[in-house]
């Protein structure tokens, strides 16, 4: 099967929007073995997307975007338009609007009674996070896919997708990973050498976040693929956190619930944005204590109360800085594991001796203190982000005992 | 002066890399008033590329990747079999691409040869940071424009075709637009009416972000644009924070600044995601005092001593506790602003009478302790991003005193 991908929105072709939905799509067709033999972005207007339309003859087409409720949301009604499709009202998508508006008290727009709209032949598919649902539609030989732009509303929607895909194809695909922390892109390359060609049944994908690399495993092959598992797991095992699709916040969370340990924090440069990407954890309440974000010196001092001195003689981007952080902050919360955070995200700041990128961490765990600090590269939001992905590294390899041969 | 963008490269379209090129050029055109009609990538076939370059009759063409020295890299190529051109030698580009093997201290590959091939009414575009060269080809009433695929190597040269472009153009074209919160993006259309209608000269595009819009006002006529930019400034001026490119967090700390103030948060749900985002901005560290993640019950009674009865009696997402929260803030950290955030960001937790995404806000300052809610749509980590840019936007208006009539 072949697909055709049409991206609507003038923010695309405008410069203002990169397709990540594209890739995504992309990556999830390839998983069924589905080629995209052609990929087109239009405008919002009719005539741009009925051109993109007619310039395709494959049997899968997804279109994205323009399923909103404005007047310049039109994707629905053109490709209605095109395939010769009646709207009707779908009264299910009807009831999870108004829900929406209802639950957040406000009156419910007229335009968005459009978004209520589908073939009769559609399967409609549910938007958890937004208020325009998604469509199936077979027409034909053909399988038109309709999906919001936001990728925060297309992402949950493309599961399902797949799946309706996998049944009419009648083929089964077998997917599994790891994902991997504390080492570079590069340095997993080299540290691969020939693992690729060992595996030739296996497409083994990495895909490089900040601070973090998944590497998907997908075949036909279910033996090959376990193999290619197995092997990686064994030669990589110092740097793998866990299954790929599963966050690392989570994986430190069910630990710590495991080991009924509570952690708590103490944040200088990255200032909240660890306590901050742990709550993303529904669960956390249970485990997660407390966290202070010390920006300024000042702060570490007053509030944990860091020696004037170590600050005076070492300054807050230091090892001893970072150990009384996480050692006070064990004392004053009586948390099983803490962690402190201290260094220079940059612009200015930086030193031939601490550049920016530069960060400490201290963890405090078992009645040990510790402290670790790496240079990030990237700009001040990198770095940060970095950081934390570092430092939830650091704290699940300090509950899993792993860290002793690391660093 | 309509423009279609191709970007060749298997990669694209297996979902290994984000077509960043595309927004990156679509930008520059912007500039120039010049539209994109149409974007596509192809495969690295010749059939793929062919096909894509029948569907245009754009006056410009501009294709991306395929420069390079392997036998898949024929874009030059096939677009010369397609617009019947001529390759020979380039002289200059040859040299450099010697020199390049030269510094590197490594033997040149015959297959390198071929890019130093262009057609000899090219204007050929040194590559700073690759072996592919990019070219400029005039054909008939055709512009074409090849450049390479890797963005350090394609960004370099675009200056060099929107240099050569406004030559032949003669034109020029003006970009502001605003920056407002606080208010939906369907509330927004709503209160807009017909305001595009009545500015027809002025192309204007709203962008949605998580609990913000840009609003983008781009044309060649001047005066319409300025006319355009007062009546929308006079009919929002309670929903603007600033110009579309300055980051909320940039103005508040701007503001506070200015006015010599400093600022200090107290965080439930968002969890410390208000204060990392504040310190996105480098020079924070003349405003910002201190922050308290406060995920817990006990914690917010411990550390802000926030009275047990109001837990009790009203839980903690309350205005009592909001209130509680920014007024024992303001007295422990002696800060002239500061900010309250207690929420039920989900799954689980909601009520009928606080349902999840239900988020309380308490704000003191000059003397003052005020308190809001807001009911956010989205999941746990859209609710949680939305009330951050909430509370940065209940900032703004308690700086600069516009908050009264708004809520």
């Amino acid at each position: 099967m072949k697909a055709t991908i049409i991206s609507v929105g003038n923010e695309l072709l405008m410069g203002k929007t990169v397709n990540t939905n594209l890739t995504f799509i992309a990556k999830g067709l390839r998983t069924l073995g589905i080629e995209i033999s052609k990929a087109m972005c239009s405008t919002d207007e009719e005539e741009s997307i009925q051109g993109a339309l007619k310039e395709t003859n494959d049997e899968l087409i997804i279109l994205t975007g323009g399923l909103g409720p404005t007047p310049d949301d039109m994707t629905k009604e053109v490709v209605c338009r095109y395939y010769d499709l009646e709207l009707v009202l779908h009264e299910s998508s009807l009831e999870a609007i108004k829900e929406t508006f209802a639950r957040a008290n406000k009156p419910m727009n007229d335009s968005n009674l459009k978004q209520a709209y589908f073939p009769k032949e559609a399967i409609v598919l549910k938007n958890e996070n937004g208020t325009a649902p998604g469509a199936i539609i077979a027409k034909d030989d053909k399988t038109i896919v309709l999906l919001p732009g936001p990728p925060s509303e297309l992402r949950p929607m493309l599961n399902t997708v797949l799946n309706y895909l996998e049944s009419r194809l009648d083929i089964k695909v077998y997917q599994e990973g790891y994902l991997v922390v504390g080492i570079g892109e590069s340095a997993m390359q080299e540290r691969l050498g020939d693992f690729y060609d060992r595996h030739p049944s296996v497409n083994i994908a990495p895909y490089a976040g900040l601070g973090e690399i998944q590497y998907i495993f997908t075949s036909h092959d279910k033996e090959g693929l376990e193999s290619a598992l197995d092997a990686f797991k064994k030669q990589f095992d110092d740097v793998i956190v866990g299954p790929y699709y599963t966050p690392l916040e989570e994986r430190v969370v069910e630990l710590l619930m495991m080991k009924n340990q509570t952690i708590s924090f103490a944040e200088s440069c990255t200032a909240g944005l660890l306590a901050g990407r742990l709550v993303n954890v529904a669960d956390v309440s249970k485990v997660f204590k407390e966290a202070y974000v010390l920006y300024s010196n000042e702060s570490k001092i007053k509030q944990l109360g860091v020696n004037q001195l170590i600050m005076d003689k070492f300054g807050a981007v230091s090892d001893q800085c970072v150990y009384e952080l996480a050692y006070q902050l064990a004392q004053r919360t009586d948390s099983d594991l803490t962690v402190s955070i201290s260094g220079i995200a940059g612009p200015s700041g930086g030193t031939v001796m601490k550049p920016v990128g530069t960060v400490y961490f201290g963890v405090h765990y078992d009645g040990l203190t510790k402290t670790y600090h790496q240079v990030f590269s990237g700009n001040r939001q990198m770095v940060r982000d970095k950081a934390v992905t570092y430092a939830l590294g650091l704290i699940y390899d300090t509950l899993t005992g792993k860290h002793e041969d690391k660093y």
